[in-house]
């Protein structure tokens, strides 16, 4: 696998800090939770609980190794410091600087490893007056104009019920951390670095071209809910037993979506021949191709329209996603075994890499599961692992 | 830098597939996009042009070369055949099955160059019922259950302005990517593969707990603003000038919340008394706190709350987030210098490593700005060159 080999320390809990890490881990990283001896992640207890076991946990924490480890002690930070000379890559999400109180600052760091890689998740980077602030994605849906362009046109800014900023976060930190191990090849001896990502930046980064007309203009984006802000027809429309989408982003498309509907006569009218005078009169032809698409159901449109390429979607809620043919064609929901728990599922692997695939190689552990085995690998002798268990420092 | 000397050839247009190779790019590969003579990407052509430059463009293709070539004529096709036995990375976003129709199925492309790494960024996957459908952003926020969970209680389901599924599958691709360069190293020769991201696929990735609820119990998240559908009180207040946003997400928070408004003594009251009777008693409590956080501005409030813990943030425009001092410190809005058309600004670096970081190299590149030099690299003699250009292949 990519990663196979790789060893990381993971300090990381609840959700930005722990998709990085399972990004990693699902290329073959071998990653060890480490988790406070008796509580762990609090993500273990949140969210339906079945057999004892968090499904919520168990999708972001799989293909992972759990050790507890009792950070607040000298023994426990010993253990850590000895672990880190061994591994490839330390991830945390920790505040800025907490690492650094805790004994573990960047020189000591460097002192201890010069090699390892350093990723750190956080709310909106290690510098700049708001590096203190803690991070949470809604502040940071707020913060990063996210929210000032979703929403309806006569409603407030909306935050998306996704916490999208923890997982966009979680992934560039992945990214980096890649792109880190492959520097690290080319840098020679002492090849560690530091690498980054916050909730903020990310979600910045993901505005695309409305970031590019705000910067160009000045002018800010208005919320336009489903329609586009530019093109007419397109949006949401209501089939007698459910929504579909519709995508018809040129003239082209709009011909055939109409021709579809029996509606091709409307672009005689002079009120729709363009898309100017659509966009001066989408109240009207939005009402009139509802009409039509109130008569069917979704499943015949969406067949009808994409035999004339018409780009379209049922607007699908999670039951739906998750019974959708294609979306089990490509093995996005996964069943996962937890001995003695029964199965789990689990969203599946969105990157594809056909020759070295990420898989399943393990559930999400137990609390502590592998601590002996993971204490063993990383060099400790029998005779501490039970003093250390005895000590109550795992 | 991570990627130097990588050589990508880069056949993507439009944002899913350029967003890939730009991240490519920034982390140093050397990306070739190669462009219809004339023509081009038709972003060049889209959002605010200033100077001739549109700023759309200039954000996502920066640290890109431009290669004019017709692949549509033997000639065309020819040269690439050559630039792909010397690269090191093809990129593409075509729909599943054209690359192959052009003549590059995945037999001649190993044929070519079995250490080629081949990634697709595509709708729904290459394989499945749905691999042929026309990908759009919108339609993938419908089919993935995006938009089912993203809007107001008692409205229709809603899409997201910004176009999240192609943003995202262009980073997920770009990870896979730099995973299948480590990869190539421990395959040995031969080590090239497939790598595939897709719009759908990316957006499932990001339901986190909201898909593992649904996974474990069968329920569909109910739509709920900005409410947070457990937690109470947490949301969008309205100050003076402005809406803050504040995530109270556990009772300490909420009394060091209810405590700067000067409201504490309402947790002596039953109806607000714990989370349970303030859900029950939602409207009335935000009615209570807006009343107070209405009488004073957003700076004051944002000061006071995050003095005492409370996470919070302004509720930004795009404006407002780049003018942002946080946004600034970051360097998340870069200007680009591009010769004879002025500066160009746009966003920043999401990922941030310390030693090798991303940086400008050269602005996005002019169409077929580097067509005789790319060639030359590649091998072409100057006199091969001519002819391809005299023939109007380049």
């Amino acid at each position: 696998m990519p990663l196979g080999g790789t060893r990381v320390v993971d300090l990381t809990r609840i959700l930005a800090g722990p998709f990085c890490t399972m990004l990693l881990a699902d290329m073959g990283a071998d990653v060890v939770k480490v988790e406070a001896p008796g509580a762990g992640d609090p993500v273990r207890r949140q969210g339906a609980i079945k057999h004892g076991v968090s499904w919520y946990f168990a999708q972001f924490n799989r293909n992972k190794r759990s050790l507890t480890l009792d950070l607040r002690s000298d023994e426990g930070k010993r253990v850590l410091a000895r672990m880190l000379a061994g591994a490839d890559v330390l991830v945390e999400n920790y505040r800025p600087g907490v690492l650094a109180e805790m004994g573990f600052g960047a020189e000591r760091l460097k002192a201890i490893n010069p090699e390892l890689v350093v990723t750190s998740v956080n709310g909106f980077g290690a510098t700049g007056p708001y590096a203190d602030r803690p991070a949470f994605d809604f502040i940071a849906q707020a913060m990063s104009g996210f929210m000032s362009v979703n929403g309806k046109a006569d409603d407030e800014p909306l935050r998306a019920a996704p916490p999208l900023s923890d997982l966009v976060a979680g992934l560039y930190a992945a990214y980096g951390t890649v792109c880190a191990l492959l520097a690290r090849g080319r840098l020679g001896a002492g090849g560690g670095q530091r690498v980054e990502a916050s909730l903020n930046n990310g979600l910045i980064s993901l505005m695309a071209y409305l970031s590019a007309e705000t910067l160009a203009t000045g002018q800010v984006p208005k919320r336009t809910g489903n329609d586009h802000p530019i093109v007419s027809p397109y949006g949401l429309f209501r089939a007698a037993d459910g929504e579909i989408a519709v995508a018809a982003s040129h003239d082209g498309i709009v011909r055939r979506f109409l021709a579809a509907l029996g509606l091709e006569a409307l672009l005689e009218r002079p009120e729709f021949a363009d898309n100017a005078a659509r966009m001066r009169n989408r109240a009207a032809i939005n009402a009139l191709i509802d009409e039509k698409v109130g008569q069917d159901s979704v499943a015949g449109w969406i067949e009808r329209l994409n035999a004339a390429g018409v780009p379209c979607g049922r607007v699908q809620d999670l039951n739906d996603v998750f019974a959708d043919p294609q979306v089990l064609a490509q093995e996005m929901v996964l069943e996962i075994e937890h001995p003695g728990r029964g199965p789990v599922k689990v969203t599946g692997f969105p990157v594809k890499l056909e020759r070295t695939p990420a898989r399943v190689r393990h559930p999400a552990p137990e609390l502590g599961q592998h601590s002996g085995e993971v204490l063993a690998e990383y060099g400790f002798a029998a005779a501490e692992i039970a003093a250390l268990k005895a000590a109550g420092a795992v």
